[in-house]
């Protein structure tokens, strides 16, 4: 009788600050399970597997790609990350909603394995602004902020794919608005699993308890 | 550049409390429009014609129905209400949200000519809770009730015709979850109107401000 989880893919282009957005809308609604990703690298100081990644070797993650079980998968810096199926569907069929916060191609990936998901693009509120914050992370040289800029330029243009665009302007209207669609989307009827049984039986149990 | 306002059409059984749960959200998102009706009964004390109503004769309103300039209307007690297209056509062409609180039969009118709408069905927790409410109202007598849950039955049902449902349990919940929804529509890509000229325009100014 539960419905089913939603899963919700908050993304954006690099530096859009998805991932302050995505921690703030966790402590907000803290009935979301962020999704946990595999990852080939070593275990930094105080991360746990299974809570911060699953840590698996290099053929384990090939495995899991050659037999299909992640929804994306990238490598970064010679270590592979990606995001394993059976974790996000297993919280989804127990009717838990799942949240994951992933790059463009990643999202993109995982519109065509999960299309039924929900896809928020976080979006600069000018490519300027975007400049502004990649200058101010100050973790980039000068010409890799072009590159990334013209990178940008392709990644916004993927907003059409999405089902929702937030405009990160202001942090806390930003988070209002991912938690109102969070909330909205569990309100859709499509998404309420029920269709007329719950309703019947709640009638049946109104026309019993007042009846006659 | 604006966006075209969208059509909130709030809906469900007599007593489950729609009109509180629709002041409670206009006081708080202070910039959507309440649809105004169009009405053929004499104003009461302290009733302005264009706030309250817009006050007209039998036959204006009879022209208004055969020149299908009405989203919905029906006859009460004798008196004409209706839906004036205009008027909601107007502030949803000048980017201006539209609230329009109505019963199920004239929400699905409604529906009929705009279903492009947001259509949200506030339901009672159970049909007792709402045989509960009626009791309380006071205006009925017992065998009306009797006669109103058995068309709340009908009513119910008409809840998959409906974009979302809202479980009005709790007041103040209730009017977070409309509220909700409409943030999360106004983020809907599909509601931007922009399509890529936004975006174009916006990474032009970005390359131009940041460039060469």
């Amino acid at each position: 009788m539960t419905r089913k989880g939603i899963l919700f893919v908050i993304s954006g282009p690099s530096g859009v600050g998805k991932g302050t957005i995505k921690d703030a809308v966790l402590r907000k609604i803290n009935d979301v399970q962020l999704s946990i990703s595999a990852t080939t690298r070593e275990p930094r100081t105080g991360e746990v597997d299974g809570r911060d990644y699953f840590f698996i070797g290099s053929s384990a993650f090939k495995q899991l790609i050659d037999q299909d079980l992640l929804l994306e998968w990238a490598n970064v810096y010679n270590n592979l990350y990606g995001t394993p199926r059976q974790f996000v569907d297993r919280n989804i069929n127990q009717g838990r909603d799942v949240m994951l916060e992933i790059d463009i191609q990643g999202a993109l990936q995982v519109k065509e394995k999960m299309p039924e998901g929900v896809f928020i693009f976080i979006a600069p509120p000018s490519l300027e602004e975007l400049a502004c914050r990649l200058i101010t992370r100050g973790k980039d040289a000068a010409d890799s902020i072009e590159l990334r800029l013209a990178a940008c330029k392709w990644e916004m243009e993927q907003v059409k794919h999405y089902d929702y665009r937030v405009l990160n302007q202001d942090l806390d209207t930003a988070v209002d608005m991912v938690s109102s669609i969070i909330i909205a989307e569990r309100c859709k009827i499509k998404n309420l699993n029920m269709g007329c049984d719950m309703i019947d039986s709640s009638f049946n149990q109104g026309f019993n308890g007042s009846g006659q």
